[in-house]
Formats: structure tokens, C-alpha cells, sequence
């Protein structure tokens, strides 16, 4: 009550909101297995604000949750039932554009699109997740996001070149800069992607990229996406560096084809959408290599986009997948991991056996250039036992994935979904190192608690063993 | 003396230095003006003999200091008087290439250079420090060390993918993978360029990348450093990303002409070496705009290398000139800042009109793209003063670039050279945040104690001010 009493004193009544109806506009993210209702949940107007409100939890011995628009998929915003949920999303000022040195700076609620709108038309800003019209870059910056132009440009963390952040104690500090590279400890690029347990960003500083000055678009289909893979190994091994290049297994294609009506052939196996931006020039000759090396990988055809408004309808395709999947599904898990892009067919058989095993469908649906697959199992979750059996199957395939020498997520984040793998990827030790940072930025444990990590642990405490998931064989090979 | 008997039983005594004739050897690293015999040296033959290393000085109560091969230029690699200097040059062996997934594993002695050498002739390693025949890759992870190519491609952190690393508890860790982007906190990236201060890298995986179908290099000769500051302007406006963009002013042409004798005029105010690679057929039409670009910016010629031996000559005019100097001058100091690439011009002007008052030559050579500076400041260290005047001079140097927005370093690190300037850049919050870091990782303070951080604080000490330099003026703006 006192606590609500500094919340409301610090950002207005009206911002500050305890009424059960209205909270559950907040209980889950994008991760909708899971769901819990915060205490309190409080929409701070500045960046003073967020101060004020952090310090007011950690008056009260509070812990807290920060979220930007909610559209994360591994519950990365959940909230904790006896804490305050920090919405970011009043704070969506874009503070200063810099186009001769490429940069701009805002707040974490402004868009990931508003990012390139402000850049546009001579610049833009390259991560790019699906969600990029709702995500914000505060939640880019929490997760690390990706998207379909990664694996040519990067991640989030290859564009954040500063950040004003508050603290869990309350401190403010200005971690990086303008500049790409400062002195002392890279400590923004560790809290990119640190999930939220090391603070509130509350000024963003993001390196912009001039615009290509040409894009040209094509797809391919294939039998199979493990010949559609073959390609992806041809032309990555050829030197080209596509901006993006994406690949859709059967299933997607048919579940698309219902929303985006591209008329793309229902009985292909694999799509792959390849895109080179670039200088005109040089985007001719590239375009040709990559055709032939589709057609010599199997590709019964290929087809190039005439003009924007066919570029967009491919896009469209590939982006409808996620949402598409609703219609041919009641449900659907959206799983993201990574593979060695070497290792990509033996994974895709073994991940056909294991649906088969578990009597549901995945969909496949991965930027291919990365080996980042997003894998949608679906699910009838009003059939008594099918969501806990998807939810096993997804589990088996993210393990899957890391025997092959990959990892648990790759542009999702762990958040609540993923953290009972994280043994499966670290030992011991690895793992007691990221709780020595965590614990030198949040003693008390009070940002986003229960995420990331496998288990629960008060900072001080001397390390147990982490439990490995039960579905986890003994001793995973060396990873290095 | 029971700590040498452990080192020995470790290491073998013959990998084990105690006599201070050659322990003089390891007296300083590039950074030639300060120098300290350390206690004892130890050349540990393997990782497991790295850790043995680090658990003995811990169970003495003794502080290390790393070792690569002792190219750096900040005095990172300066021994402790009462500590031990722990040598990493045995450890060279290159312990995986694998090239479909663009990774090589190696130790951290490896050479900058013996890395490409393994990855070509297919890929190459991009970070190339000057100093790439001898700097090995720990001390380039140390430092996050950048080079010529670095516009383009991105310092050591962008290429650096896992670690194995020897926490100064002696705990062993593996931060980071093969992938690009791993789940929990990017503790690889903040350990790349930690300086020493974390621990010891004993395994490498970095990233390389596949070799450019076509290289095509020229220098444009200028009236002033300015004038040639505004063609590498145009070239990045005009969306251009040249592999490399090297500038070196009038001083530096004419010590560099004594050693390379490329035959490049002596008149020159300013040469710009411009090196473009990707497709061949992207390189013509981006070549020709180079070429206009400079015309137009007042270039008054352009010369093209005519075939690699020619293209040799211009690097090794630009190699040249660091050791040049050292005919022109007989001693010198190698100063390292970055400023934003539109204020090259007004910071050019300041420090000529320093060097006018300090009655002392400074020649400027720099990575123009990233507008990271090399000042060398020239002079005679027999002349009573002139060190202590060089050294103020380069001083005022660093808060020139400051001042216009940038910072204390771009590639060299802190190490001791520059510690005092780092509260001209962060504040006290920032500076804590980095302690509460150093602090979580190293409590003892015995990994490369008395580096990069302004003022030596023990851990868990209350926080208290930093002490500004006295060369500051009260009151830098606020930085974001």
C-alpha cells in the first residue's frame, strides 16, 4: 500500500494501475503457455519516473518486471505475482537522429520500425524481427532480437552502441556511447540481451546503415528443405552474403497460401526466399549465381519478384507463417534454436521422426543463413494430454538441436520457456558465472526474478549443482 | 619462494624465470615509457597448467599479470613489482579449422596472422592490427584490438565467438560457443577487451570470413589532412563501405618515402589510401565513384595500384610509418583516440595549434573511416623536459577528442597509459558499474591489478569520487 502510495506520487493515479480486469491486460507476453497477474503495474512517463519507481521497489523490497509491448515469446515479461510490472510503453520519444554519423538515439518504447521510419529513406535500422510494427526497442534490447536480415547484418547487439540504464539499486549509468568501441568493460553489449535482469534501458543508442542502394528478390521451391538446405550450404559456401535468406517447409507454404494467396505451388516441399541487397551493379551478377546454384541444388523453379509489389507478396508469404499456422492449428508452440548450418538435414529427419513420435505436426520456418530454426508445433490444446505432449516434443527438438552443436534459442530469448534447458548448454561453472554479474548488479534479486536462469538462487549462496533436465541424457559432449 | 616451487612443480623450472637479466626482457610492452621487472615469470605449456598457475598465485595471496607477445601500446601487459607475469607465447597450437562453419579454435599465443594463414586461402581472420606478425590473439582479445580493416569489418569482438577462460579464482569457464549468439549473458563480449583483468583466455574460437573475389586499392594525394578528411566523407555518404580508408598526413608521407619508397610526393599535405574489396563486378563501378569522389573533394591526383606488387608498396608506405618516425624523431609516442568522422577537420586544427604551443612535431596517420586517430608525437628524450611536455601534449590530445564527442582510445585499451583519462569520459556511476563488474569476477583484485581503472579502489569499498585529471577542465557536457 505504501509502495502503490510512492508508485502514484512518482508517475500520476492513472498510471498506476491495481485493478484486476485491467492487470490482466498483462499477464502473459507473446509466450501464452503461461500467464500470472502482477501485483501492481505502474506505466512511468520518463526516465526520471523509472527512477523513481525502482528505487521505490527497492525501498520496499519489491521485485520487479519490466516490459516493453509484450510481443516476446519466451516470457521474458512475465509478470511475478507479488511484484510491479514496469510498462515502457509511454516512453516512445525518439530523442536525436544523426544520419551523418549514422546513429539515433530513443526511448525504450519507441517501435523497431519507427527506429527505420526516423532513419528512412537513406538509412535504416537492419535487426528486424516479424513483430518489428509492435516490438519495441527496449525489448529488442532485453532479448537481442534478430530477424529475417540477421545473418547479413547482424543481431541487436551488433547495433547498440550505448545506453542509459537504471540500475536495480537505483543508479544511473551510461554504459557505451556514441562511438562503436569505448574503453572499460563492454558492459552495454552485456546487457543486451540480458533479459531484464540487469536494469532498465531508458535511453537507446542505435547505429543506423545506409539503405542498399538495390534489392532483388527471388524464390525457389524444392522437394525437400533438406535439398532447399543443400542450396542455402552452395551459396553461402560461393561467397554471397544474401540480406536475407529464408526457408519454409511444406506445411508453412500451405498455411500461408490461405492468407497471402502468392500462388506458390501447394505440392513443394521447401520454399527458399533469397534476397541481395546491394549496389545495382553488383546485385546482376550475384542474382544469376544464386539462381544457378538453386537449379543445380534441385530447384524445379525459380521465380524473381518483377517489382516491389511482388517482392512484398513474398515477404508476405514469410511472414504470414506464424499467424497462418492458427488457421490450419488450434494451437501452436512457436520453438526457436539453432544448428550448425552444416547439420541442417540429419536435424530436419530427426525432428520429422520425433513429430511422429508424438503424433502432432511441426512446421518448419527458419532463417536458413543462420541455421536459427523456429520450429511450430501444433496442437489442439482443448485435447485432454496434447499441450504437455507438444510442449515435450518442442523440448525434444530444442535438445535435439543442441546435441548437434547448437544452442537453445537463438533471437527469442530464454525467459521462463527456456531456462530448464540452459544445463544443457552450460556446466557448472559457466553457469555460476552468470549469476557472479547478475548478482554484482541485483544483490537482491529484485529484476526479473525467476528468469534465465535453471534455478532459483539467492546471490551469496554458496553454488549447488544445477539440475539437468530430465529429458537430458547424461554427459553432453564438450562443446568446445 | 613457495610460490616459485608450486610454479615450477607446475610448469617445470625451466619454464620458470626468477633471474632479473632475463626477466628484463618482459619489462614493459610497447608502450615503452614505463617499465617494471616483475617477481617471477612463468611460461605455462597448456591450459591446465595456466590454471595451476592462477590457483597457486591465489592460494599465496600474489598478483598476475597476463602475457601475449608484448606488442601492446597501453602498457596492459606492464609487469607487477611483487607479482607474477604469466607468459601465454607457448601457447600456439591451433587446435580446430573448420571452415564450412567459418570457425577456427586456437590458443591464445596464436598470432593475429597465423590465423588467416590457417583460414586461407579461402577465408581470412578481418581484425588486423599493424602489429599482426607478432601480436597474438589473447592479447587482441585483451584489447579488442582493431586494424585497417576494421570500417569495414568490425574490431575483435565481432569476430571472437567463445572463450575458454581461467577466472582469477581458478575456476575454468566457457563463455560464449561456435554460434554467433548464445543465451545467457554475453559474457564472451565483456570479456573481450577486459584487459587482463578477468582472467586468461586459454582457448580462442573466432569467426573468419571468406576471402573477397577482388581487391582494388589507390591513393589520392590532397593539399591538407582537411581536405582529405572531406573525400572520406563523401565516399561513406555516398554509401561506399571501402575494406579500408587510411589517412596519413604530410609528416608521415615524408618519413614513410625514407623507409618504403613508394615514390609518392614529398609535397603532399595528406594521402589517402582507399582499398576496396567484394565481387569483381561490384568493384568497377564503386572504383570510378572513389575515384570522382576524391577529384571532386580537391584531390590533385589519384594513383591506382596497377597489380599486387604495386598494392604492396602502398601498404607498406602506410605499415611504414609508426617505425618511419623512429628516423625522423628519436623518440616518439604513439597516441590513440577516436573522434566522429564529421569533426575530423577543427580537431585536426587543434592539434596543430598544440603542437605550435608545445613547440613539438606530431604527425597524424589514422584509420580515417572510423575516425580513430594515431597521433605520433615526436620527441627528444634527452632534451630535458621534452618527455614530460610530450606526454602533456599527447594528454591534451585525448581531451581534444573528448571534448568533440569522442574517446580515449579506439583499438590500443587503457592499460596503464590512459587510466587517468577515464574520468574525462565516464562518471562516477559509470565507473562504479565497472568496478561492481571487475569486483564480481576478481574480489582479490589480483588479475592485472593497477590497469585501466582511474583510481585503485579494493572491492567492497564504499564508493567514493573519482579524481578528475588535472589537464580537465571542470565540466565535459554529458555524453548522451
Amino acid at each position: 500500500m505504501e509502495l502503490i502510495a510512492a508508485l502514484r506520487a512518482a508517475c500520476g493515479a492513472a498510471h498506476v494501475l491495481t485493478d484486476r480486469g485491467r492487470l490482466r491486460t498483462y499477464e502473459s507476453d507473446g509466450l501464452l503457455q503461461h500467464a500470472v497477474v502482477p501485483r501492481v503495474a505502474v506505466l512511468p512517463g520518463s526516465a526520471e519516473e523509472v527512477v523513481a519507481v525502482v528505487r521505490a521497489c527497492r525501498a520496499h523490497g519489491v521485485p520487479w518486471v519490466a516490459r516493453g509491448s509484450g510481443s516476446g515469446l519466451s516470457g521474458g515479461a512475465l509478470p511475478v505475482a507479488d511484484g510491479v510490472l514496469i510498462v515502457l510503453t509511454r516512453l516512445r520519444r525518439i530523442l536525436a537522429v544523426d544520419l551523418a554519423n549514422q546513429r539515433i538515439t530513443c526511448e525504450p518504447g519507441v517501435t523497431n520500425v519507427a527506429i527505420s521510419a526516423a532513419a528512412g529513406p537513406t538509412h535504416f535500422y537492419p535487426p528486424d524481427p516479424s513483430s518489428q510494427i509492435v516490438c519495441s526497442i527496449g525489448g529488442n534490447v532485453a532479448e537481442n532480437s534478430g530477424g529475417a536480415h540477421c545473418f547479413k547484418y547482424g543481431f541487436t547487439t551488433n547495433y547498440v552502441t550505448g545506453l542509459e540504464v537504471v540500475l536495480p539499486d537505483g543508479d544511473v549509468v551510461a554504459l557505451g556511447g556514441a562511438e562503436l568501441d569505448r574503453p572499460g568493460y563492454d558492459l552495454h553489449g552485456v546487457f543486451v540481451g540480458s533479459e531484464g535482469t540487469l536494469g532498465i534501458a531508458t535511453r537507446i543508442t542505435v547505429r543506423v546503415v545506409p539503405a542498399p542502394e538495390s534489392v532483388r528478390t527471388l524464390v525457389a521451391f524444392f522437394a525437400s528443405p533438406a535439398q532447399a538446405g543443400q542450396a542455402v550450404s552452395a551459396i553461402v559456401a560461393a561467397g554471397v552474403v544474401p540480406g536475407a535468406i529464408e526457408l519454409m517447409d511444406g506445411l508453412s507454404i500451405n498455411a500461408s497460401e490461405q492468407m497471402a494467396h502468392a500462388g506458390w505451388p501447394r505440392d513443394a516441399g521447401a520454399a527458399l526466399l533469397v534476397e541481395l541487397d546491394g549496389p545495382a551493379v553488383e546485385l546482376e551478377a550475384r542474382f544469376a549465381d544464386v539462381t544457378r546454384l538453386c537449379e543445380e541444388a534441385g530447384s524445379r523453379e525459380v521465380r524473381v519478384a518483377r517489382d516491389a509489389a511482388e517482392r512484398a507478396v513474398f515477404w508476405r508469404m514469410r511472414k504470414a507463417a506464424f499467424p497462418a499456422m492458427g488457421r490450419v492449428s488450434p494451437h501452436y508452440y512457436v520453438q526457436d534454436s539453432v544448428i550448425p548450418r552444416t547439420r541442417l538435414a540429419e536435424v530436419l529427419e530427426r525432428i520429422a521422426a520425433l513429430a511422429r513420435d508424438y503424433r502432432l505436426q511441426v512446421a518448419n520456418v527458419f532463417h536458413a543463413g543462420d541455421g536459427n530454426l523456429h520450429p511450430l508445433v501444433c496442437y489442439d490444446g482443448h485435447a485432454p494430454g496434447e499441450a504437455a505432449r507438444a510442449e515435450e516434443l518442442a523440448g525434444e527438438i530444442v535438445l535435439t538441436c543442441v546435441r548437434a552443436g547448437g544452442s537453445i534459442t537463438g533471437e527469442h530469448g530464454v525467459g521462463v520457456d527456456k531456462k530448464r534447458y540452459m544445463p544443457a548448454m552450460f556446466g557448472e561453472p559457466d553457469l555460476a558465472a552468470f549469476q557472479k554479474l547478475r548478482c554484482a548488479f541485483d544483490p537482491d534479486g529484485h529484476a526479473n526474478p525467476g528468469k534465465v536462469m535453471p534455478t532459483p538462487r539467492l546471490c551469496g549462496e554458496v553454488p549447488g549443482p544445477y539440475r539437468r533436465h530430465p529429458l537430458e541424457a547424461a554427459g553432453l559432449a564438450e562443446r568446445m
